[in-house]
């Protein structure tokens, strides 16, 4: 079953069947004012934080993704009432059409009902905090229509836990006033002009308005039938306390043939709904806010564009992949139809993994979240697992909540820095080599030697920061050398505590080559010595205590007694998938057992919707393993096919050289291929999700929370950098393919530090890995292409065999 | 408008019109096992905890109470279907007939829809953590009638915050599975075999079921149209992950005049389900469960029974404001549908308050939360201002909370205990007097020997705990000798840190009073002359600093500065009624000002709904005094119609001898005589409510938080001790009434130690106030009445005079 097709040319995913399995949602907002919103217009907002600042109130996990943003629309002749979007009211898919288009950051919604045919673009644009509704309705049929049309938005108490869980004080806490054509609303105890106001204005004089949400639903009624719309009227209530909501009326007679065109303005700040109202009554300012968000991702999606014979890749790469990455970048990874915004701020190694792919999109977020992380660093080294960079932020550590009445204890500072016993044995070793590739893409070599605080304390130039993330992992080993796994590593499920881990000994392996070929290109050889033989150490343990000779692939880890976790002797949890992808990956490892460990992933975690983490699945609880023997059975960490290390195969394999075989695990999770399999797959094919049911689940197949996965970032920076090869070193920019056999070639147009590169690779001899010449401009190359003059064009032609 | 009327013969509130302007609350469950449902069957249950061990969701203030405990009916020749509750199927009111008898601790709906009448019972057995659902189907038509009724209750993921804000582990942490007429519920991750099964059984053997809740409800479709009803047959899907309901279906052929009966059964605990289905497969165990229900309440009831001339007194007396207090002490302040669970354990003088109210009636629980305080209290002398009695009983310290995956930094035992910063001036007095009324009732004098440990380390006697709490008041006073307001007193609004609070030192007084009457009895002379003199040294502070001469009142405060808070000379928070009704309530203050001060309340702070907290509220901000000048207007403590300070001033008046002046304050207060004001007050008439809004806010009269307030439990002491005058003292008991002049008298059955008092009360010469007479058994008696034997009936005649 499908629902729906990509535009590549548009950058959107039309939605032709509104009737989806689950929300399809899309993510408006490029600054701090985020939107996240269905294909049916459900949804929420909030401002810089998904825990505070929420604009508009949603009720998650209910059976329906209600409250939205939404339009109704009431002829006024008949009575007779409908939405823009198919929810709330859900006329009759056999009476009405529907159709949506999710563009990047913004989302049009169409319908055409008896006569009339109606869009909403929703959008937020550059500069302001706000979102506008940019609706035209068109009179198709023969005769003069008198149409009504409402907004309506449920606004937030602000707090998700004032929103959720205790209305005690939440119902008295805000009111709304209404001038001309806006509906303020005004969180009282929140005394600052900015935060403490949200508003919903429309371009139009309106007919009637409703500030009180229950005036506008109606007792025994709801958001698919408010009263206000089935009379035709709002009840032009607006007063403090209990439940507020923004809609703004109007009526238009609209003759055969014509369209009327206005604006609904959502938005934070007091006062900016008079002035945004004003500003967007000339359309024209809402025609440019619109083409500035065009802009803004052409912008983005310029710096690399491919050509291939894989239509999917070229889809997911070109728009939807970085589009995924950037949102986790920008939005962290608590706003979704999922995470609601119960937890706040950044997860310590997700963002380390999400700024890796997007330093050429988004240098400015890149180098924010990289500075943000640096001071969620103990000086010790570790990072902080989960943190609110606010609280490190000299020019916020001083912003205190606002005032609530509710007599709960003060909390202390000290309840921010975690000891070991929380710590995650990887969380700061990810943002060594994202580091380096900010700087490559960059050239900000200055970012080094930048002086940042540690969290509890000291300062450190960056290139210290990222000394002190490496010697933290070299201290803390186990008995055979091996990192300990402390309470967690990348598998928030293994916590093997004092025992060891595999997968951090190779992500450490990888993280000094990184490194180590910083510190040779800025000549510091003691660091180049030093790194180098803890490089050499780690690589010498790993050999010889994780390879699992009988099996042919490398173990997982050692539980704290030295027990091997995935061996061939076992019945359950045999083989890994963290620990032979990053095996391979680091380079720690020969091509020999490199390609027997990849084969033995092929042959045991491989399934038609990707790889599995582990096989077969935990059954036997055992603690010294963690969690993971706790949960289901093919489900999350417990033998899914969890997406996130899934890149990590395509770059092992793409690093062995077989790029059938990476392209065969890259196509396997796509989710564009399962285009046509919807009822299986359930969430949307145009995003990757967390985890898809394991073979050991009945719903083998069923995909999981899209948009918030690491699994973004790693694909697009899998793709970009190791399938297609192009990528960047110290000394400038390589192409190094490894391709499936069949690809006659392909094309990238990439720009970097403004100048452009329109690269040709060709496959004259059908190979997957080899680079038998480069030409810049007609020139040969050897070696990397080095940095070209801003706004140059330059053509590179790369033959492979 | 009115929606029904009170039953006194069966305790019972019938509801008449079920769309009413708010959900109305019923209670069910007298020992762990809680269901908070409304009368249209919306509501949830938990176990115990309403954080922790809930049991079926709830979505929090949606514009509907749903979910809900529901039961479908279907017409299987026509398809036609609905509920026996109103909601969710909502027939038209034209067509069916609902009713619903809210009774204590049971709630009973009544359908009747197109020949069919139908009833659903809900209760919790004693000794059972379990709610049986007792239906009754009635074909009351010439025809034989195919009839499929359908189950249905969603389970909740344990934890308010897995319900209510991330879902990401949530949705994969239990399952279902099917046998023979039970779906039983497993909360993996909680392998505790009673805590972490659910279940849903019927007496029946199912037709079909659903164990997933979307299987159930369908696509696109809510409680009010599910599919499984629509299509006549659940889809008899059980599996582990996602949402899960409990449905079990079955079809009924129903002769003309026969009734089918049934039972389901919503519970917790592994193997429970079946154990049950068994029991009540007999319908009479399902009988004699249900007449134990009304044996509790009789058993309670029946210990204070009144007949008045006031009916609204007698109803609420008799049963609701007894049920009431009982609710707030056994279920605490933490579970309704405004308050959802989101905070866990008692506060501390919430429960201290409401205690007073049910020694009689639950000695038990009574004594349970005298202990669970003063384990929560510091050995400096002040009480936790919230906190979890499972924290400090030494049976549940040790017990860890269910293993969870997700990585937060663990909390250190020391946020348990907060500072004096953090301290409620008032939290620890309000044990004292609560703790000598247990004893008086229940005379277990070894209690105050009884060695209990502080919260912070090291144990002392009761009796002491109790000298620690009045020690610390009068350590704790500012500059004039009146305690200090610290975070706040008993209005949490109100922070006055080190600015002094004359609420708390009339507090004191009282506190003192009967902390002296109880040493006297026990012989501690050095003890009395102590407390006497610190009594003597607040009454001089008192009336030196508190009285404001030109408005002939108390005043409530003094800021850190030393201004005044509640002079004549103020524009606003002029008069304030904490402080005055405590003083004349405490004792502190002379006959002649105390009359004063209550004629200043009731010119000030009288209305039609109750008495006002303030007047005229507060506009303009002054952190100074506190939170309290941030509130809108006329709601909450900012010159809201805060109900629970009202029974100070019954007892006030009634101490004063102004009997038609006391009843005048009660009868404004009480609901019951607002069951023909529905539309102004919105909530149930058989319930106090935390606040009204007051004559600053443009819904003056509305009513807001039913069900968990002090209110009641001071509401039904202060009428019974006070106005009806049967109190009391470690003596004997008191017959000492202030009533209306124009009462001829009452009658009051009273149980005390095993002995009955059939109380008559003659007014011959229509005084307030004043006994001429007492007879017991005939006999005259001065003074109180002491102890009578176990079993014995005892007739007492005063005559008023």
């Amino acid at each position: 079953m499908k629902y729906g097709f990509f535009d590549d040319a548009n950058r959107e995913y039309v939605i032709t069947r509104p009737d989806t399995p689950a929300p399809w949602t899309n993510y408006l907002g490029t600054e701090k004012f985020c939107t996240v919103i269905s294909h049916n217009a459900g949804g929420y907002s909030f401002y810089n934080s998904p825990e505070y600042n929420r604009v508009t109130k949603f009720r998650p996990n209910a059976s329906f993704d209600r409250p939205g943003h939404y339009v109704y629309l009431r002829d006024d002749e008949t009575g007779d009432y409908w939405s823009i979007s198919w929810q709330p009211v859900a006329k009759s898919l056999d009476e009405a059409k529907y159709e949506v288009r999710h563009g990047l950051s913004y989302s049009k919604f169409k319908c055409e009902y008896n006569g009339i045919t109606a869009t909403k673009t929703l959008f937020v644009p550059k500069g302001e905090d706000a979102e506008v509704w940019d609706v035209v309705i068109e009179n198709t049929g023969d005769k003069p229509r008198t149409i009504s049309a409402f907004s309506f938005v449920e606004f937030s108490f602000s707090h998700i836990q004032s929103d959720n869980q205790n209305h005690q004080m939440s119902l008295y806490s805000a009111g709304t006033a209404y001038t001309e054509g806006v509906i303020e609303y005004d969180l009282y105890y929140n005394t600052n002009d900015f935060e403490g106001f949200y508003y919903l204005a429309s371009t139009f004089s309106p007919d009637s308005y409703d500030g009180q949400r229950d005036n506008f639903l109606g007792a025994y009624r709801d958001e698919a039938n408010p009263i206000a719309v089935e009379n035709g009227k709002c009840s032009n209530t607006v007063k403090t306390c209990y439940n507020h909501c923004g809609s703004l009326h109007k009526q238009f007679v609209i003759q055969p043939g014509e369209k009327v065109r206005f604006a609904f303005i959502l938005g934070i700040g007091k006062g900016n709904g008079d002035r945004l109202r004003e500003k967007y009554q000339d359309l024209a300012n809402v025609d440019a806010a619109f083409q500035g968000i065009l802009d803004h991702w052409e912008e983005r999606c310029s710096k690399f564009q491919v050509q291939s014979p894989n239509a999917g890749l070229n889809s997911m790469i070109n728009a939807w992949t970085l589009y995924q990455a950037e949102t986790c970048v920008v939005w962290s990874r608590f706003a979704s139809f999922i995470e609601v915004g119960g937890r706040t701020g950044l997860g310590y190694r997700d963002t380390a993994q999400d700024a890796i792919s997007v330093p050429h999109a988004n240098p400015k977020m890149t180098r924010k979240r990289l500075v943000d992380l640096l001071r969620g660093q103990v000086k010790e080294g570790y990072g902080l697992h989960l943190f609110d960079p606010d609280w490190f932020d000299p020019e916020k550590a001083d912003v205190k909540p606002s005032k609530s009445p509710t007599v709960v204890p003060t909390p202390s500072d000290d309840d921010k820095i975690h000891g070991i016993e929380d710590t995650c044995s990887d969380d700061h070793l990810w943002i060594v080599p994202t580091i380096c590739k900010y700087v490559m893409e960059s050239g900000e070599e200055s970012f080094f030697d930048e002086q940042i605080p540690y969290a509890n304390g000291g300062t450190a130039s960056v290139y210290d920061h990222m000394k002190a993330a490496l010697d933290f992992s070299a201290e803390y080993v186990g008995q055979t050398g091996i990192c300990k796994g402390l309470r967690a590593d990348w598998n928030d499920c293994l916590n093997l505590g004092g025992g060891e881990s595999a997968m951090v000994s190779f992500l450490h392996y990888w993280a000094l080559q990184e490194f180590i070929d910083l510190a040779k290109y800025l000549g510091k050889e003691d660091d180049v010595a030093k790194y180098t033989a803890m490089a050499e150490g780690v690589q010498k343990a790993c050999e010889e205590h994780l390879w699992d000779e009988e099996g042919g692939w490398y173990i997982r880890g050692l539980t704290k007694d030295g027990d091997k976790i995935g061996t061939a002797q076992q019945a359950e949890g045999r083989v890994h998938l963290e620990s032979n992808t990053l095996a391979v990956l680091s380079g720690a490892v020969s091509q020999e057992r490199g390609e027997k460990a990849m084969d033995a992933v092929d042959e045991n975690l491989y399934s038609e919707y990707g790889l599995h983490l582990n096989s077969p699945s935990f059954s036997t609880p055992n603690d010294d393993i963690g969690f993971v023997t706790r949960v289901y059975q093919g489900v999350k960490e417990n033998g899914a096919i969890f997406s996130h290390p899934n890149p990590w195969a395509w770059v092992a394999e793409a690093k062995l050289g077989r790029g059938d075989r990476a392209m065969k695990f890259y196509d396997a999770l796509n989710p564009y291929n399962q285009n046509e399999n919807m009822d299986k797959r359930v969430v949307e094919p145009y995003s990757y999700v967390q985890f898809i049911m394991g073979r050991d689940h009945e719903d083998h197949g069923r995909a999981n929370h899209p948009w918030l996965t690491g699994t973004s970032g790693w694909a697009y920076f899998a793709v970009t950098n190791f399938i297609l090869g192009v990528r960047l070193s110290f000394e400038g920019l390589i192409v190094d393919p490894c391709v499936p056999t069949n690809w006659p070639g392909f094309e990238v147009q990439r720009e970097w530090r403004g100048a452009k590169f329109n690269i040709k690779v060709e496959n004259p001899n059908g190979v997957s890995k080899g680079v038998a010449s480069v030409t810049l401009n007609g020139v040969a190359v050897e070696g990397a292409i080095p940095v070209q003059a801003q706004g140059s064009v330059n053509e590179v032609v790369v033959v492979m065999g």
